[in-house]
């Protein structure tokens, strides 16, 4: 049996690199030469306080998957090898992976709202993943590469389609105005989003100096310390009465209020970050000022879009790559650097370093 | 001075049936002779724990007025005057009135969001209103009635605007399933709009037996007791998974989680009724379900809609009429009995009576 080096959740600060089989693709599989692979926040959080969506307890429905996984679902690379029921793609193509199960049973697969079928499931959380030189997907999560694009940006399109999804979601037209909370990868991308999309004004709020920092070098008009007590009043100020769009991408009780109090009326808030917590809502000030919440999973149908915006070089996303590191590294380097240093933002590992 | 009688807000469980003075237009306000008015549930408020929206600590900014308070805004009635700026509307017409302010100076006009502009206002709160002979209200806030349309249809135009823009809001189609969360007079005219709108199945929740019976009569497909623990699991198996609407009309913890839990992944709950209080809400499980939240103000550009609508039967408003009272009867016939019996629906006083 042919073995490849991977790095393995076992449990929550247990991530081991280690030897372990070469997958095989079946009929409807492709199997990939990985090239780079994003650690992602869903990854940190598997390392600092997992299990969250990885199957420890009973088995993954749609694949049988349990227990130990390979992480890793934000990639790029060279197809190995395609099941013999796979069209469309073939040996050799340079592809990025869309990492979402879809459940053919679920009544979300026929209006093409793939992203809404349960149970939710991703490569790299419940399949084994791309933190490793080989990886074996569905066929239909598999996307084409233009040649013009890098594999290093091919990694980066899935938080990108994260972002890009979100947008679309809000509605978010030439002109408006956005407030993101929260400057990590997925704000950051959102931030480059908005700047394609033609938002006039861009706020963004984080704790962090250094990424409010990498805020403004990829778009945002005003950033904006998260500690300050008056950034709603300071956006009411900048704006007249307040963006069109608040994009939730830090997920606390904190975001929610200053995003919901720097909406104008009639604005949209998106939440788009994963909230550890439930939060108190003031429900008569949302009707009386007709506020819209949606929440935004994931992303559907928006690949091919992402993709194109991305090779055209109107989402340079490579701009938030920090680090590229060897896939021996990614512990100390990878996990333990983006729980300590929140200056580090997109962090890649070269599976051929 | 000529004098009129009028139901008159002195504060909380002191309303007065009293001898007032007979308003006067000014140059851009039209005087009308009340046929019929409904009282509303915020009436109702304003009658057992108001004040909430009569302006009493301060003047309300847009006409100065302050203090003692003639209610009523839901009414159709006949021109008497129209002061000399006034188009379009001229003495004897037939007329409804939807009665909210709008401030000349908010963005919200230009855009037509005018339910938007702040600060909030309506005649019969923020002006002296309709339970009275006379009411003096704005040009831009009159629409005439078509001659099929009687004054006791006139008088539910505006509850009914409200449904009707809550359901607008929630981009129903044909076929959607909905789940109504209270049965009092606008969440029977929201079902009433349903119906109209062509929705598939439509669930309906109180804590009234009569209330529901009155739900069946206007069209809801399955009523549920609101203190029955598994609605949301009913739900789930009659619509297969989850109504694609669900319209708060209650305001509460209780109505908003059943609601919630009974909406399908990427469904819409849109809240109409006024909450008292904050309520706890799962954020993460609206991103995860992609779940839409929409707060609904009052109404905008829908009543020439409503009107069409009700004149040509498809929202047949009064069989909500649970009675018809005079004037003088208005605090024990009116407020009293609503107050009391959750049988009531829509009781209309009769100005000529």
């Amino acid at each position: 049996m042919e073995k490849m080096k991977a790095a393995r959740w076992y449990a929550a600060k247990d991530i081991r690199v280690e030897e372990t089989k070469i997958p095989t693709p079946n009929d409807n599989q492709v199997k990939i030469a990985v090239k780079f692979t994003g650690i992602c926040g869903s990854d940190l959080h598997e390392y600092t306080h997992g299990p969250q969506l990885i199957p420890v307890d009973e088995p993954y429905p749609l694949n049988g998957h349990q227990g130990t996984t390979t992480l890793g679902h934000e990639f790029s690379g060279v197809v190995e090898e395609v099941g013999k029921n796979v069209k469309n793609i073939k040996k050799g193509d340079r592809v990025t992976v869309e990492p979402i199960f879809r459940n053919p049973e679920s009544p979300f697969i026929p209006t093409g709202e793939y992203n809404l079928s349960e149970p939710l499931g991703f490569v790299g959380l419940t399949a084994n993943g791309a933190f490793a030189k080989y990886v074996v997907v569905e066929d239909y999560m598999v996307h084409k590469m233009p040649d013009s694009m890098t594999f290093e940006q091919g990694a980066i399109v899935e938080p990108a389609a994260v972002a890009a999804y979100a947008v679309h979601r809000s509605g978010m037209k030439m002109g408006d105005t956005v407030f993101i909370v929260g400057a990590g990868p997925i704000g950051l991308l959102t931030v480059q989003v908005a700047v394609a999309t033609g938002a006039s004004q861009i706020f963004v709020s984080d704790l962090s100096e250094n990424r409010l920092k990498k805020a403004k070098e990829v778009g945002a008009t005003h950033t904006f310390d998260a500690r300050q007590k008056d950034i709603p009043q300071k956006i009411k100020e900048l704006t007249g009465n307040g963006v069109d769009i608040f994009i939730d991408a830090a997920g606390v009780q904190a975001s929610f209020d200053n995003g919901i109090n720097s909406l104008r009326n009639g604005g949209t808030a998106v939440l788009v970050a994963l909230f550890g917590r439930k939060v108190t809502h003031d429900a008569l000030n949302q009707t009386l000022r007709e506020l819209t919440i949606l929440g935004t999973a994931a992303y559907r149908n928006i690949f091919p879009q992402t993709i194109a915006l991305i090779s055209s070089g109107r989402l340079p996303v490579e701009k938030l790559i920090t680090r590229v590191i060897s896939l021996d590294e990614i512990v100390e380097k990878g996990f333990e650097t983006l729980t300590k240093d929140p200056s580090e933002v997109k962090i890649l590992v070269d599976l051929e370093k």
